[in-house]
C-alpha cells in the first residue's frame, strides 16, 4: 500500500490515520470522476484501489472490446489486432491514470477498502476518516452454474480482452452486449465461434427483432448462433472439452467464454447497495448520511456512461447543488456492425404506440449498398419507436443499423427531453443520412394517434 | 407532351383543357412529394416536368455525388465508380419515377409550364386549371462572370455527376458543399484537383474553423486548396486552358468545374418567388390565393430535405391542417470525410455563448486511430455549440468529424426543439461514441453561464 500526498493538505492525525473530505472506494470511470472533480473543486480526496486505477473499462472491458471489433472490421490479422488492443488498453498499466490522480492532489491508497462504520474506511493498516464516502467498487463476471466448469479452459471477458491467444474454437456462453461483441470480434479475427443464448433471442432485454436481426448479421459473418439453448455441462474427453447443451448437441471448444452477466463487488462492511436518485446509499429506505455509491455496484445501469452520470450526480450533491440522476435517456449500445442502439422503455406493451421502419429503405442504404454491392455487404436494419399513447411522448427506441451508435443519439435525447412525437415528426432530417429512417416511423405513430 | 389518366377522374372540359384540384410545376423532391401525398389523399393532381421526373437530386445531384464520395473512400477505380454512380442514379432514366406518379393517378405533363393567371398553367397546347398551383421548378447552376469561359472545357455539377470522363486536371471554382464534395471525390478517384475559393475559407457561410479544418483534410487527401483567391480569366494557349487567379497564378486544367452557386428557375409568368411560413407565394407582401412554392425556387434553404419539409407544409395547408414550416433545425451537411454537419445560427455573435471541443480527444477517436494508425489516418474534428445567453437555449451547432452526418443529428433536434443547454448537459451520451465530444462543450457553456 502506498499513499501520495495531496495538495489539499489533509490532516494526518497519527500513524495510520488519514482525515480527508472524501474517500472513494474504487477508481473505475465513476469513482475516478468523483475523485477528480471534487479534488478540482478544492476538496481533499483519497481513493482506494485494489486492482488498477481506472477500473476495468480502459484496460480489460469497453476499450479493448471496441478495439478488437474495429480491428476485425478493418481485416487486421490477430497479432496486429492484439497489439493494437494492448496499445489502446495502455498495456493494462495504470501508471498514467495513477499519475493523473496524483496530479490532482488525490491520495491513492492501494488495497481493499473496508467500511468500518460511518465515515470510516480501513485499508490495510490505514484508517481513512471522511465525512463523505463513495462506494464505486464495480462488478465482476458471474460464473454460471454449469457442471464441469472447473478444470475446463474458460475465459471471463477480462481474459478474452487481454489474452495473447486466438482460440481456434471459441464457445461464447451468454449473448448480452459483451457476448455478442466478442463473438463478432473473435469470429472476424479468425476463431470458429459458437454463441449460445438461453433465451429465445440475443440481447434478451431488447425487442425480439433486435436480437434476431443481430443473430442474422452474426451468422452472415460466420458465427454459429444457438438461441433457446441452455448449457448443461462441460464434458471432457481426454484433452478435448465440449459444452453439452440441453438440446443434446455438443460444442467442442478450445476456450469457453463465460459472458452470463456481472454481479456487484460489495466492499466488506456493506451487504447490499441500493441508491436513491441522488446516489445516496439507502438503509431501510433512508439515505445513510455521507454514504454514496456510483457505477456497476449500484446495479442501476451497468455502463461507463451511467457511472459517469452518477458521478456527476454525487459531485453536484456534495458541492451543494444536488439534482436527481435521470436514466431515461441512457443509451444501451452494442458496437457490432450493424450496431445496436436502444434507449428507454423498449419493452413496454401497455399504453404505448409502436412503429418501425426498415433502415435498408433509406437513400443512404442504397448508396452504401451500391458501392459495397460486389462484396455482398448488407446494410439492413430497423428503427422502432415507442410512444406513450396518452401523452404522445417518445418513451423508447430500438435501432439496429450502420452507424446506429451515432444516429441513435438523437432518439436518446428525445426520450430524455420527453419530446412529443409531433415535434419529432416536424423536425427535418438530412438527406441522405441514416437518420431519415426515423421519419416514416414517426409518421406512422402520428397516423396511429390521429 | 404526354398525359396519363388519373384515378381521381379529373374533368377534361374540352380538347386541350384539364381541370384538376392541384397542379405542380416541377417534380423534384418537393414537387413530387406534394403531388403524391395530395393524390393519395384523394385530390386529382397534374404535374408538369420539363426535364426528368424526380428532379436533379436522384440523377445528377445529391445521389451521384454521395455515390462518388463513397466509391472514392472505398478505393474503387474510376470506371467502377462511374458505373456504381450511374446505377445509383438509375442511369439518369426517369421511367420508374414517372411510373410511380402514374400509379398514384397523377397526370404527368411533359414540357415547360407557364403561369397564365390565377389557377391557370399552360403547357404547350394544354391548359391546366386548378385551384391550387404549386411552383417547384428548382434551381440551376449560376455561370460566374469570368472572362474567357466561353469555349473553355467547363463543367457544371450536372456534368461532373454524369460524365464518363475522369479529367486528369480538374479545377473546381467555388467551395460550397458541392465544390468541396466534388473536389474530394475526384481527387480520391484520381484527378489532380485544385479547389479555388474567393472568400477566406471553404464553406463561407459556416464558422471559419470549419472551412479551415476541411481544407486541411482535403489537402491531406492531395487537393490543392486556394482560398482568398478570385478567378480573373480563363486563358487559352493552343489547346491548353488555364484559370488565371488574381494572385497572379495560373491553374492549367482539362476541366473547370463551375460550382459558384445556383439561382432559382422561375417559370414564365412569375418574376420572383417569395414565400411565407406556409409556403404561400407572396405578392406585395400578401399571399396569392392558391399559389404555393416549395424547394430551391423559394431560395429559403437549398436542400432536398428542406424541399421535403416545405412539401409537407403545403400538403398540410391544402388538407386543412396547416402549420408553419420550421427551418430552425435544418441540417447543412457536407458528406466529405470527415463530414460537416451544421445547424442553426452558427454565425451569430451577439448575445450568444460559444464553446467547442476537439473530437479527436474522445475515446472513440483514440480507438479508431489505434486501428488506422499505420495508415496515418487522422480522426480529428471539432464540435462548436452556440447558445442564446439570455435563454440558455441552443441556437446553433457546427460539427466536423467522422460520422458527423450521423451524430450531429442530436444537435439539430436540440436546436429545433429549443432545448436548454442544461437539459443537454444532463443527458447521458454513450461511451465510446463520437457524441461524447458534445459533452465538454456543453459543460463549458454551463460554466460560462454560471
Amino acid at each position: 500500500m502506498t499513499t501520495t500526498p495531496g495538495r489539499q493538505a489533509p490532516h494526518r492525525t497519527d500513524e495510520g490515520t488519514l482525515e480527508v473530505d472524501v474517500v472513494v472506494l474504487g477508481t473505475g470511470s465513476g469513482g475516478k470522476m468523483v475523485a477528480q472533480e471534487l479534488a478540482r473543486a478544492g476538496r481533499s480526496v483519497a481513493v482506494v484501489e485494489a486492482t488498477r486505477v481506472g477500473g476495468d473499462c480502459p484496460y480489460v472491458a469497453c476499450v479493448p472490446a471496441k478495439s478488437l471489433l474495429l480491428s476485425a472490421r478493418a481485416g487486421l490479422p490477430w497479432t496486429a489486432a492484439a497489439a493494437v488492443r494492448d496499445e489502446a488498453s495502455q498495456q493494462r498499466d495504470d501508471t498514467a491514470a495513477t499519475e493523473g490522480l496524483v496530479e490532482d492532489g488525490i491520495h491513492v491508497l492501494r488495497g481493499f477498502g473496508r467500511l468500518a462504520g460511518r465515515g470510516r474506511v480501513v485499508v490495510g493498516d490505514t484508517e481513512v476518516r471522511a465525512p463523505v464516502v463513495v462506494v464505486a467498487t464495480g462488478s465482476a463476471p458471474v460464473r454460471p452454474p454449469v457442471d464441469g466448469l472447473d478444470g475446463a479452459p474458460t475465459w471471463t471477458s477480462v481474459d478474452a480482452l487481454s489474452s495473447a491467444e486466438l482460440p481456434a474454437r471459441l464457445v461464447v456462453l451468454g449473448a448480452g452486449a459483451v457476448g455478442c461483441e466478442l463473438a463478432e470480434a473473435y469470429s472476424g479475427l479468425g476463431s470458429e465461434v459458437v454463441l449460445v443464448q438461453r433465451s429465445g433471442h440475443l440481447l434478451s432485454g431488447e425487442p425480439a427483432w433486435v436480437g434476431e436481426q443481430l443473430a442474422e448479421s452474426l451468422r452472415r459473418k460466420g458465427v454459429d448462433v444457438r438461441t433457446g439453448a441452455s448449457a448443461k455441462a462441460v464434458v471432457r474427453t481426454g484433452d478435448e472439452f465440449a459444452l453439452a447443451l440441453d438440446d443434446g448437441s455438443d460444442l467442442p471448444f478450445d476456450r469457453l467464454l463465460l459472458a452470463t452477466g456481472r454481479a456487484p463487488n460489495l466492499p466488506p462492511g456493506l451487504d447490499e447497495v441500493t441508491v436513491d436518485a441522488r446516489c445516496r446509499v439507502l438503509a431501510d429506505g433512508e439515505p445513510v448520511p455521507g454514504l454514496f455509491a456510483v457505477g456497476d455496484v449500484t446495479g442501476v445501469s451497468k455502463y461507463t456512461h451511467s457511472a459517469n452520470h452518477q458521478a456527476r450526480t454525487v459531485v453536484a450533491e456534495v458541492l451543494g447543488h444536488g439534482r436527481d440522476a435521470d436514466y431515461s435517456g441512457v443509451p444501451r449500445v452494442v458496437y457490432t456492425d450493424p450496431a445496436v442502439f436502444c434507449v428507454g422503455d423498449t419493452a413496454r406493451t401497455e399504453g404505448v404506440l409502436r412503429a418501425s421502419f426498415d433502415v435498408g429503405e433509406v437513400a443512404r442504404a442504397h448508396l452504401v449498398e451500391g458501392v459495397a454491392g460486389a462484396r455482398g455487404k448488407r446494410t439492413g436494419g430497423r428503427v422502432e419507436l415507442v410512444a406513450d399513447t396518452a401523452t404522445g411522448v417518445l418513451v423508447g427506441a430500438a435501432c439496429l443499423g450502420p452507424e446506429a451508435d451515432s444516429w441513435g443519439a438523437e432518439l436518446a435525447l428525445a426520450v430524455r427531453a420527453r419530446l412529443d412525437v409531433d415535434v419529432l415528426a416536424h423536425h427535418v432530417r438530412a438527406f441522405p443520412t441514416w437518420s431519415e429512417a426515423i421519419y416514416p416511423a414517426l409518421r406512422d405513430l402520428l397516423d396511429a394517434r390521429a
